[in-house]
């Protein structure tokens, strides 16, 4: 009756989760993040966009990539067979925040909630990795599942 | 004199920086981060903890895998022979969060705070995929460099 | 009439075998292995995994995670969606080693009898990496399949 | 009614497309290529085919390994279980010139030409690697899709 | 006298060379390449340049990250640590072609050149893959070295 | 006075040792395995390797390129710029057993007994694999560290 970390085996030892018996359904998660950064960094972004500078070119090809990984960086996480990933940038002029999005879609067994939030950390990682000679004090954070459809135990809506 | 991007070229094309003329140095980088998530998901953590099914044991391990992968996932980040790397936890009662903190170290030309941070959002991530058939709100959060020591620049001190 | 390599085309060149006739079964396959270390290491390992430096924790995970590049390790091996991969592991006193075994399961046209011995084999080389400074005359040996349901040609089983 | 690009979103940024809707029929993509060499290198490659030291036997194994990682060299490429995997090579004398073809098979709801090509592509890189040491001024070419069955959208035929 | 495979051992085995004795020095790598396609496809690509639809910008970073990988890719090739890369493209008006040039730097016992030969490469095989929708007939070719610095053996300069 | 394991802190989490203050020589290691199987199985390896189908072909670049991922399957394992790495088979026909014996080479501040056992578990997981088809009992073993020098604990000896 009470719900139980499901990673562990009887012995309390790690496992990856036996799906084998679990159906083959559509699902999609939406997970999200942001990155707050100084203005300067903030402007610059913006500006970079609009030329061929392009910060969030290069983070949506990791966010990308990101969301094929979590399976390699994720120790319990299921190798899976992705049918979509999407990602989308939303400036936050009042405290220059930059905020990510991440959908992910898949015909499986096995949600993709964790592909989702891969995509957006690996998203904002790489934000900050192109910003740091310009900003030491950036912070990653509100990383979250925004929605989940299509799992056996139904819909998951956190907004 | 204004600070600029340094990963993009002339044309504006993003590029992996050129860190051949920089002078090997011993460099360490120190990167914090947190999970927030409901207090009974933070109890089972800390009870699993004392006995065998260990939630942080995983998260450890996949947290120092996650570093030397950093090279992976971050596409303009430098391959690098990584000295060391250490994660330690802390667990936050009032608000039912656990913090995460890494420690990376090295003899190198470049720096390794993506490393480091990169430790503690896959161990962030780790947790939150053991924890989510219990918990389906968890939050990552506040993932940021600390400390920084031994660069040509100076070190950094977030604290 | 005669068995024959499958692993090679017409020309003697080595591929990988073409599964796409094959009907998609259940599958299960189960490996043992075994490291011989001497008694001081034996005996650390043993009472380490009773406080909390937990030898066999980082070779659970490193098990597991080796099952999931079977793939990458092995040339003609398949890239494979597995449903499920667990490890134990058994303290044999009288000679100072530690039996692995790990159990492997998909839904699939290939069988992961591979996957299972990566699992088994990559546990081992994780238990030798982190006792290598005590011990430098350990031994991995008897890396086997033990059984194997579910595949066309009728089940196998080792034991 | 004008064919698009179909790897951008309705915002211009990069996606991996969803291919969720579409129906997973049996594909293959077969692909060639060619690499150019000199005289001396051309005739070392076919000795020593004859003997132990096996420069296309190398490329080979490179070639299939690397049509296994197309999902991962590719940043919008969907990862897939190939079912299998074949390469071949011709001498042609009169221009030192070997070509190299690949076959790739799958049961999937996308095509796998991205993966024929990432095998002729491989496998020829290897060629160059192996050689380089005696010959400088090899050049890869005329990598192309050569046919493509299985396809929702019809069959390709490039010959 | 006569110059020989060194990727084989005395027993015609293939080897990865053994490097240690060699100097370190700063070396550097320059590859160039090309994809030819149909003129509607090189038209839309030069337009999408100009907004956000990037097809380069991916190139760009799929490029980037190929070099990072080339040790993975090609069996014999050793793992470096890369100091800078920068990739960078040329619209052909006349015959429908462009044109990739790679440079990759390092101060290493091992040359680069085959790194800025896979980032060529992977390059391509990027613009293919988000081209194959609209273009079912490009090519890929004239991947060469071109220039080669700071090796023992004196550059290599092949334009 | 008494040896401990070095890959926990303080508070018995795992770790990757810090290697940083150790001094940089060149070093080598050498392991060995072996791989027993039925005597069909053993003659036709031998008889193969004798045409084109080339087992040990397959497996040698196995064992190469396995040993350059040690660092990613062995979760405390250092990434490294490996110099060299040979591998070499011996039939030993009185027992139908292959011997596989490893020399990875290196100029770092720490060992590569872990690449050497790697190669050799990977080479042997890989004859396996091409041979499963006609031996279903095959059996890998004796994995071990034969010898280790230029290491600053001087060197290990276990022949």
């Amino acid at each position: 009756m009470s719900r139980e970390f499901t990673h562990f085996d009887e012995s309390g030892r790690a496992r990856m989760v036996n799906v084998g018996e679990k159906k083959s359904t559509s699902r999609t998660a939406i997970a999200r993040g942001a990155i707050y950064m100084n203005e300067e960094t903030f402007t610059k972004i913006k500006n970079n966009e609009m030329s061929k500078g392009d910060v969030l070119g290069v983070a949506q090809v990791a966010g990308i990539t990101g969301a094929k990984k979590a399976w390699d960086i994720i120790p319990m996480c299921h190798p899976l067979f992705l049918s979509g990933i999407n990602i989308s940038f939303k400036f936050c002029e009042n405290n220059c925040k930059i905020e990510i999005e991440s959908t992910v879609s898949i015909d499986s067994k096995t949600g993709v909630e964790m592909e989702a939030l891969t995509a957006v950390s690996t998203a904002a990682l790489t934000i900050y990795d192109m910003c740091k000679a310009v900003d030491k004090s950036m912070q990653i954070g509100e990383i979250r599942l925004v929605k989940k459809t299509g799992g056996l135990s139904g819909d998951v809506i956190n907004e």
